[in-house]
């Protein structure tokens, strides 16, 4: 029995959902989902394929109180910029999580992705940052830097924005784009202890392996969230961060554990005071941030519960609309 | 960079694509690719969503010497048919194994999965059938009963063929349909074993989880293909089989060890005298039937190397055909 399925492309995804709040208060409401009973979220599945230096990943998640579940497909084939092609792409599939039959497909080149992660950003800001941010700073200079910068501006409207980026170049064209988008005065800086020291809020968004952020740059009233790590290996932030900070809290904890921040600061022997879990702030099954002197660390891995979020939304969005091609299979 | 994506519905593969050698050929060329080196097939990727009395399969695999890997999604929602809805359905998604980008979409509602399951059968009837076959039995009454008769007579041209099916009717309308299909003489029988000491060629084709074939049925010169164990408690054949036959084969060991007939045996205490995969006796590494006389077994689970093959053999014979929808993402 054929039945209507949807396939939009990345352009027309651009053209009918950016970076707002209703964008994260659907990603804070899969949060929160993803604390309570019922969720289904298997271990993502990996694929290397070293021949062409690339890798692809699967992920999933079914969250009661969405009416579909997305499988999102993942290629990094990191050769490709040689081609001239992006190394990252792929597409997301909406399921109905009643019938199990296909509803959309996103073929977003990883835009949804880009959207999705920097919303979890937002949420982190919204129940973990102090509740004023005079100065925000950014480690790194890509996409997820200025996506993150604009995540927490939504949440905690900052007047002034410190950069800092490996090439100095990369990070003047960072602070540049995100001064035009924000409204607000950014300057690059270059010593990340000056950058940690002047904000309040510090977001991470790099591939690092060695820690950008010790320590000794922990200050009262500091929220970190740390987005970069997302494989093993990777590590944003001195595990005795973790260990002295007030609060930590995970997007999942098995997964920060196997591929986060906390990967790291296991491996080195080393714990947060207490391990908890974004959702569980949302829902209030844990505290937060207690106070505006609390140093607090959110370590973001990417979820497969953001991914059904954020394709549940958008078809909700272009529900009625004419956008994309609908086919009949 | 946009590139060009090939969406193709289930109508129009049914359109271009059928049971026949060539695809017997491209299935049988994947699973002598598993059996070598480079291969990359992960675990499946499986959530069971308990509320809607679904589940959801992913399979991939890469294979050196085809130039794109597919990625499958199989949902399985058994209360569709109270829905008027089948419950199987899902997608194939073909990726370049050079740079990961989409090249196409197959909305196939799990047609090319039926044939690339069949087209297994024919590989191993190919490989492990006594030569000559007079008279063939399937047990099971389904689209795999039906298709594995096509794909074993594709190999092993018999002219008789028995059917047996715990349900009359159903068996009746299978034998009268393969009748029709294959142009040969075919009858329903009352007892499985009549039906395996009359057949040099058996396939079981059932989700049974007790075995219907017993160590006492068989005799010289006998092949069993049994394709229906694809999960944990599914089984067809009982140990005492596969401890009695003088080969085994396997699609994949690590996966008939799990989820097919392998399984059921060793949690019995039994196992074959030998392990082997069918990659192996296709590449010459190992050996299959050395003569008439002998009992074979092939346990076949299902590979996404079969996904790989047949979405690589659908995306060829589409190549310069204006079939399906191409959209530029």
């Amino acid at each position: 029995m054929p039945h209507d399925i949807r396939v939009v492309t990345e352009t027309e995804l651009r053209g009918v959902l950016g970076l707002d709040r209703a964008l994260v208060d659907v990603v804070e409401q899969a949060f929160a989902a993803l604390a309570g009973e019922g969720v289904v979220m298997p271990p993502i599945l990996s694929m290397a394929l070293h021949a062409a230096n690339g890798e692809v990943d699967v992920k999933t998640a079914y969250l009661p109180g969405f009416d579909g579940f997305a499988i999102k497909v993942s290629p990094g084939f990191f050769d490709n910029p040689q081609l001239g092609l992006p190394s990252l792409n792929g597409l997301m599939i909406l399921f109905s999580a009643k019938t199990g039959l296909v509803q959309a497909l996103f073929l977003d080149n990883g835009y949804l992705t880009d959207l999705r992660t920097a919303a979890a950003g937002a949420v982190a800001a919204r129940h973990l940052a102090p509740e004023e941010i005079a100065t925000a700073g950014v480690i790194g200079t890509g996409v997820q830097a200025r996506l993150q910068m604009q995540a927490a501006h939504l949440e905690r409207p900052f007047e002034r924005l410190l950069v800092w980026g490996r090439d100095p170049q990369k990070a003047a064209r960072c602070a540049a784009d995100l001064a035009e988008t924000l409204g607000v005065t950014v300057e690059t800086v270059s010593d990340i202890g000056a950058l940690v020291a002047q904000s309040q809020l510090v977001v991470t968004t790099t591939p690092s392996r060695e820690p950008l952020i010790t320590h000794d740059m922990l200050h009262p009233g500091l929220h970190i969230t740390a987005m970069g790590s997302d494989q093993e290996g990777k590590c944003e932030i001195s595990p005795r961060v973790l260990a002295q900070a007030d609060v930590y809290v995970a997007d999942r904890l098995t997964q920060t554990g196997l591929m986060g921040e906390l990967a790291a600061a296991k491996k080195a022997g080393l714990s947060p005071y207490s391990e908890t879990e974004i959702g569980q702030i949302i829902d209030g099954s844990a505290e937060g941030r207690i106070d505006n002197r609390q140093v607090t660390i959110c370590d973001l891995t990417g979820t497969g519960a953001q991914d059904t979020a954020i394709a549940s939304h958008v078809s909700a969005l272009l529900n009625g609309t004419a956008t994309g091609t609908v086919i009949t299979a």
